[in-house]
């Protein structure tokens, strides 16, 4: 492996780590891991099987415990979580932003969060849990309460002055923001702005409220899609009041967008996007299962279709030979047209005013595709068998299942996202079903209506 | 639809313009548009029909052609291109920033890629040249080599005056660059810490360098991953002599980030992740029918292997029945494997060291699935045909199928990797022809071995 991943930090660090396990001595394990960001720390975490991430998660300095278990699933999370006392991890978690511990406080035991919310003073608890009242991937609970703010009645020096005896602020911290006396949010003065403007210049005069604040029930989705149609590096989060309550910081947007480009992946699979890579064997079949059985029923439809040809495939067996060929390639193409649509939908780029337009093209490329490859496939069919009616028939199968796949991937998707279904999740197993159903059908009964006439 | 998408901007975005386009007045849809960033004009323009996107692209203010070419996809972009004369064109690219227009030049005809440099002065076009050195999805071309530097040997207070004189900064800056006499980088300070610190200090006691940069050579996807490990907002490009070349923004990273993902989940499906939602349909087939050509290839020998056991098939019509369900759902169990193994891949968090490990795992998850789903394929087999050695034929296929699934959903895409091959794209072929052949292979082989004997 080792020429192929040589670009890849992370499978470098991996070996290496793997390498001073291996070797038995922790001193050098403990050095490597400590010069990694939190994030790096996690990701090689869940590279590890559970024997090894447990010596090395006692290696981690305490102080960076809370960061890391921000930054790994929820699966790996929930061992790391179960291989701590109490103690330890109130000391991890309690120095952590709002934002964070929101995340992780569902986690953790509730005796731990208890006695976090006691050593909280009653400002950040109050944060805590105004965070807390927003539902899960809303604006609400990703945003992070610290924020600096100014007056509008000001200028550039009496600004610099307060920022220079507050000191540090907040981590990417890009703007200022401008609040009335009531905090309502009045605007935002960019921190390029104060170290180019001369010291007498009036705050009102740089205040910039082109830009459109997040309200805090916004998803998460509208917010990365804001983030990046905007190119922002952070955004002002309000109430309906206009109040300010925070704000969200790219890095977050980042995590959302890995998140969903996560959720679509493995969800097409039927896998939860916090599936542990070593997760227990008993977990992993527990998880999988239940896919594998919608799956299962889709294949039960098919194979009930095939039974009610019995009779025709007993007289001619190349039936049998080349109709897993017709179901096959129509899923294939069928395919083809929900992963477009799913992406269009995503993108909102798909709606009630196009998918007429859209149906029409793909039914046209399905028509066509299906004469080629039918055409083709016909052409072998009649070679192989020695029989040009057999050819006719798949040809004819394969123009149809082509157009029944354009049909479902254009209609299923837009009916699950009326139906407030995820289609990037459920729509392939629909689709190869009709794909199957429709292929199966249109073939052996072609079959069986022309060649035993 | 108009329910299911109501939370969605561009959606409502594209109802709104489809209802102005029809109305046929041209005033309203030029007001829409011009409100928008030139990515969501981008989005905007990739979800309309031909006709419509060419009339709504003429409504477009011209100051924002350049940045709306940035944000479509290529095949749209050519046909945004296409419509426009050359003045037109240098007009709308000339003022881009250098990142931009690098990777807008390619897609240029050439008549105009020579009026454009002929327009720039030699800075510029030494930039230029330099950024299109670099090769495509490097960090040498993602950088923008407009940067803010200073000296170390000056102060706080002298600095502010400098960018006071300066006027505006470049987007995204939240860093200025400490350089030497030979521009070789020595380190970084935040405006962060600008505003924070009196003017007498000296900028040598703010530098922070502790960060690495990154080398314009770098790959894209290691920029990215670097981005969101650290939660950097920019990052310095430095040559391989640590000469400052430029630096790269977060907002970049995140249109790579996206752009990877759509390369994953549309190559997954053989599809090109620039494919226009309403790109022409001659140019749709001839994008799909590639990848259609190589699934009939594996469907062909799928049949090939059903194939050799006509004989069997004549005698025992049922397995005809049963066969796609075997060959089906290890299909299913397979790419489930498969799909760990590329997100781990794509994380580096599968290597040499863990492979074992993995593989180990997945034949005891695929072991007990096959035992579960094959004991009761087996059931209902029995029950369906009443044959109940058919059902034990049917469940061993089960368990065989679902081992090789997981032996080649760990082993395919890790054997890929090492050939430099795409497993997201490549993989899901492979491992499903493993699949089809195999369960077809052992259930009509046992079938022949035990049913007829």
């Amino acid at each position: 492996m080792a020429e192929a991943v040589r670009h890849d930090k992370t499978a470098r660090q991996l070996r290496l780590l793997s390498d001073a396990l291996d070797s038995g001595r922790l001193g050098p394990v403990r050095r490597l891991i400590n010069t990694l960001a939190p994030a790096e720390i996690g990701n090689l975490l869940e590279s590890l099987p559970p024997d090894r991430r447990m010596v090395v998660w006692g290696l981690v300095d305490a102080e960076d415990d809370g960061e890391v278990l921000v930054h790994v699933g929820d699966e790996v999370r929930e061992s790391l979580i179960a291989d701590m006392d109490p103690d330890e991890l109130v000391a991890a978690v309690e120095d952590l932003d709002i934002d964070d511990l929101a995340d992780l406080v569902e986690d953790l035991p509730e005796a731990v969060t208890g006695q976090i919310l006691q050593s909280m003073d009653r400002e950040n608890r109050e944060r805590l849990e105004q965070a807390l009242s927003y539902e899960e991937d809303t604006a609400g609970r990703l945003m992070n309460p610290d924020v600096v703010t100014v007056r509008a009645d000001t200028t550039v020096d009496v600004v610099l002055r307060f920022l220079r005896l507050r000191g540090e602020l907040p981590e990417n911290t890009d703007h200022l923001y401008v609040v009335n006396r009531r905090h309502q949010l009045l605007g935002w003065v960019a921190l390029q702005k104060l170290v180019t403007s001369e010291p007498g210049v009036p705050i009102n005069k740089l205040i910039d409220d082109e830009l459109t604040a997040i309200h805090a029930a916004e998803s998460a989705e509208s917010v990365a899609r804001q983030f990046s149609d905007h190119d922002w590096v952070s955004a002002p989060v309000v109430d309906e009041g206009n109040v300010l309550l925070g704000r969200i910081t790219i890095d977050d947007v980042v995590d959302i967008i890995r998140e969903q480009a996560e959720h679509q992946a493995l969800g097409a699979a039927g896998l939860d996007e916090d599936e542990d890579l070593f997760s227990p064997v008993k977990r992993a079949v527990r998880g999988r299962i239940v896919w594998l059985g919608v799956n299962l029923a889709t294949a039960f439809l098919a194979a009930a279709v095939i039974g009610r040809f019995e009779a025709t495939i007993e007289k001619i067996v190349a039936l049998a030979v080349l109709m897993p060929i017709v179901a096959g390639i129509g899923g294939n193409a069928g395919m083809q047209v929900l992963t477009l649509m799913v992406r269009g939908l995503a993108l909102g780029q798909v709606g009630a005013s196009n998918a007429g337009v859209l149906l029409w093209k793909e039914v046209r490329v399905a028509l066509i595709n299906g004469l080629l490859i039918g055409g083709f496939v016909g052409l072998v069919a009649f070679a192989w068998f020695q029989d040009w009616l057999l050819g006719v028939v798949i040809t004819a199968a394969l123009v149809i299942n082509f157009s029944c796949a354009a049909l479902a991937g254009v209609l299923v998707p837009l009916a699950m996202k009326r139906a407030d279904v995820d289609p990037a999740v459920a729509g392939g197993v629909v689709v190869t079903a009709v794909t199957d159903v429709v292929g199966f059908f249109s073939f052996l009964g072609l079959a069986t209506v022309i060649l035993l006439r």
